[in-house]
């Protein structure tokens, strides 16, 4: 099948990830407009400047838009924030979407297309996961270190037709791009490795991937929590691989040591996704019955956490 | 029966509670001496200045040791150390015992008292709690706010006709000094309420009681914790009484927010008490078979946190 082209796309939410997902999109001719919170003149005067292992895909956005003023539509909106309780994402998506548009989303978390759907009901939803290590180092400015590939599927399931040609023109720009019929499962996958990994860092003050795993009884401590997931996907419905523990131990192990995304967010003081990575699995848990206190007391940290002092000192 | 007098007692680890006791046997008469660290020439000079609502108990010890070297025994060896794995407190004793030296113990934590045991199986033995709130604010200065009771037994139990005089002495000092026949269940009844609230707050980076009460499921959360250590000792053989956990909970609400000393030994970036309060209860519920995964959780997380990084940034 022919790949897309020409077509009108809008990046919310264009930090790293985001901006990185636009360039492939405008290298195979898109016409792609972005979103920008605080570097938007900047990007609007020199666009996203990259480096990349896929080679010079600096790219100038179509419009840069820093609110949500317009009567402009697009074929596809593309929602690249972090999914936080206090971001409205519906509404960040309403000024922009007809009732032609495709939504898609490239977030991370567990039962996070929900709200979206129920908002607009009646839209092609596509859901992604991104596997990618990219970082913006300043305005405008982003190193791709390496990796890139997408999942992508149609929410809640199947809808190939929609998912495919969209995969389609991202993997004509370079990076592979794989159509689920099964987009759930793949974030039930991935939250095995992040729901233990991410909150336990931050809990233990941007601890790293060995640091987690070779501090005593610490493996085993996220094997735990790891087996705790498997059990909330599989209530849920999602019969993980049996190995996939062991699996993702081995994985981690064979890479060096590094701060997950979370981590580094909790380090630099920025909100952390923990409520759509951790507090989802648990409530998902609490909803069919399945015993996760290990998860549990990670939640209840974190929300002490969150909660303000009531001494000052 | 008479109180004592005139006996000759060494405080270890002359801290805001080690000064304190000490000032209580010094205004009884006692010959009091200490083994201070940092404070050691500036309170030779000039002895311990307090505040207090007990009046004025400002005192100069007999003598000040900096170090071990030493050939002088002491009828009463105290030791008011933090309990720290890196601590070796039959060494730090082990200078100033003779085969008549009384060794009394006022630290925190369960499962504590069996290394000095084992180092002086011929000495009697006293287990003490403190139940205070006495603050060093300066070298050699100290602020009591409040409170001094002190919970007084033989190890592992009993003996009294060694527990009572020196409880008698403190008495006549002007605070509350009980004797307990099993000082080990008055342990296990502390530990209901310092192994959840201290090392939860470290976690949640210095929460303070209200904070951890009022997050969303903080209570539930605190209540399991203590639930969990009431689990523990029952099956080391002590129980506790039926509504301890709802006591513990209504007692902290009665009180105003504040950080437990061991979030403020966080804070301050000093060696915290984790192994003593929260290691020792999860050994004692792994020996026993008794399932503590909330505890087993915060524990882990700790382990994680001294475990030291693997990346830099």
């Amino acid at each position: 099948m022919g790949t897309l082209t020409n077509k009108k796309a809008l990046i919310i939410g264009a930090g790293a990830i985001g901006s990185f997902y636009g360039a492939l999109l405008h290298k195979v001719g898109w016409q792609v407009s972005v979103v920008a919170r605080s570097d938007a003149s900047l990007v609007a005067e020199q666009g996203y400047q990259f480096e990349s292992p896929l080679g010079d895909i600096s790219w100038r956005p179509h419009k840069v838009y820093s609110n949500e003023n317009n009567n402009e539509k697009f074929d596809y909106v593309v929602l690249c924030t972090k999914v936080l309780p206090s971001l409205d994402r519906a509404a960040l998506l309403k000024p922009w979407v007809s009732d032609n548009t495709t939504i898609v989303l490239i977030q991370n978390g567990i039962e996070i297309e929900a709200p979206v759907l129920e908002a607009f009901p009646n839209n092609p939803l596509l859901s992604c996961l991104a596997f990618i290590a990219v970082t913006r180092v300043a305005p405008g400015k982003i190193v791709h270190k390496a990796f890139g590939r997408l999942k992508i599927g149609g929410y809640p399931h199947g809808n190939r037709e929609v998912a495919q040609p969209f995969a389609d023109a991202l993997s004509a720009a370079g990076v592979a791009a794989d159509v689920s019929e099964d987009i759930v499962y793949e974030r039930w996958l991935k939250c095995v490795w992040n729901t233990p990994f991410n909150p336990a860092s931050i809990l233990a003050n941007g601890a790293d991937t060995m640091q987690m795993l070779e501090a005593p009884g610490g493996e085993a401590f996220i094997k735990t929590l790891m087996a705790e997931v498997v059990r909330v996907a599989a209530a849920a419905g999602y019969d993980l691989p049996a190995d996939v523990v062991e699996a993702n131990i081995a994985g981690t192990r064979a890479m060096p040591a590094y701060r997950n995304s979370m981590a580094i967010d909790y380090l630099h003081q920025r909100d952390t996704e923990t409520e759509a990575i951790l507090g989802n699995v648990v409530a998902v848990a609490k909803k069919h019955g399945v015993s996760v206190p290990h998860l549990e007391t990670m939640w209840a940290l974190i929300q002490i956490r969150n909660e303000p002092p009531r001494v000052s000192d």
